[in-house]
């Protein structure tokens, strides 16, 4: 039996990222200016259409969307959720399969710089700015998985430099928690759960010298039974 | 502008829903049977296309097609994830966006039983039988989405008869979690956040009488600090 999928009406289908990233103590989401209607120059989440004929799964589809923009593949990726209805999108119809994901600043600073399109925003001023579609819905959905995986894992890290300090991590985990964090609490249940490896390496900041960490082998799937704020 | 969708190979688009119940002290998933090519006679989700031109959004299809099936809409309903490649359908490339939802076995009794090609399956039998697509993917989702439920809400109780015993949902709780729960540790836990109702009357099962309880009002909010396991 033959099916012509275009003898009946179907939704538009897109994916689209909520790409985080730690830098200069803040977090940040990467926007892109749109170059073509609708919504023509407003800034919203990268994203696209599912090229049937290029890509084989959804995976493939967001992955290729992450790299256009930033030049590599990001080391945390999560699927989000589905936002479908007749009117995100003036075309019609239309579904969006958005993710999360994490990356290092420095991993793509040279590859951003270039695409001129493209920026990191500081999420404390999304605010004041107007998104394409429901991209902010996206992208407080977004944050809110975050928090969550602030409170029970160490996930936040990817969006750290690969050598990163126990300040910056617990500054991250902070900032998507929404509130400060005990100090000598947060370092315990880390080091009892062994989760970050220290490279043997220092950063001179401020103040003395910090120990540089790594994440450990697999350190993303460890799941605290109690929350961090507990 | 104009935009003209069929310009372009888009992919199919359906929802399904993994949905469960409690009854006869096992969990149960609801299974219908296929009665169109691909797939022809084998049992898998409900589900199907989303007709655009009678639904706005996601969520009024997923609930039409369980209103469909059951004669309810179901009072527990959550976004699971979707699944997209063009290997999953032999139609072409296809995305399903997949929800889980619980609904009580006697809310829907007399009119799954009318409904000749749908069923509650026991999901311990599944594993002796081939579902269509990648169902047993969604379901298995499912069930791992319901246990991060049963460890940290009283989400399960939605599976249960509007009035249930204290012994039910401890049961349907350590079915999610696939491992006993200390009575009285369980007990504790849910009273100290008050989640349930006593409605002031008693079933009489095997033994003595157990109370009936009721959820308390947005109970299904609550999330338990530690999990229940802690």
């Amino acid at each position: 039996q033959q099916y012509d999928p275009k003898q009946f009406d179907s939704p538009l289908v897109t994916v689209d990222a909520a790409l985080f990233t730690y830098h200069d103590g803040v977090l940040k989401v990467l926007l892109v200016e749109r170059a073509s209607h609708p919504e023509l120059g407003k800034w919203g989440l990268p994203g696209g259409f599912i090229d049937v004929h290029r890509v084989a799964d959804l995976t493939q589809a967001i992955n290729g969307v992450i790299e256009d923009k930033t030049g590599i593949t990001a080391p945390y990726l999560e699927q989000l959720a589905s936002y479908g209805n007749n009117q995100r999108d003036k075309r019609g119809w239309s579904v969006t399969v958005s993710y999360t994901a994490l990356m290092a600043y420095q991993a793509c600073e040279v590859r951003i710089a270039t695409v001129a399109d493209a920026q990191w925003v500081d999420v404390e001023q999304l605010p004041e700015m107007t998104l394409a579609f429901d991209h902010m819905t996206i992208i407080e959905a977004g944050r809110e998985r975050l928090k969550q995986k602030a409170l029970y894992s160490i996930v936040p890290a990817y969006a750290l430099a690969e050598e990163f300090t126990f300040p910056e991590l617990q500054h991250l985990h902070e900032l998507l928690i929404g509130k400060p964090l005990q100090k000598r609490s947060f370092r315990r249940r880390i080091e009892q759960a062994n989760l970050l490896e220290d490279t043997g390496k220092f950063r001179k900041d401020a103040g003395r010298p910090a120990i540089l960490y790594r994440l450990a082998a697999d350190a993303e799937q460890y799941r605290f039974v109690r929350n961090l704020e507990d």
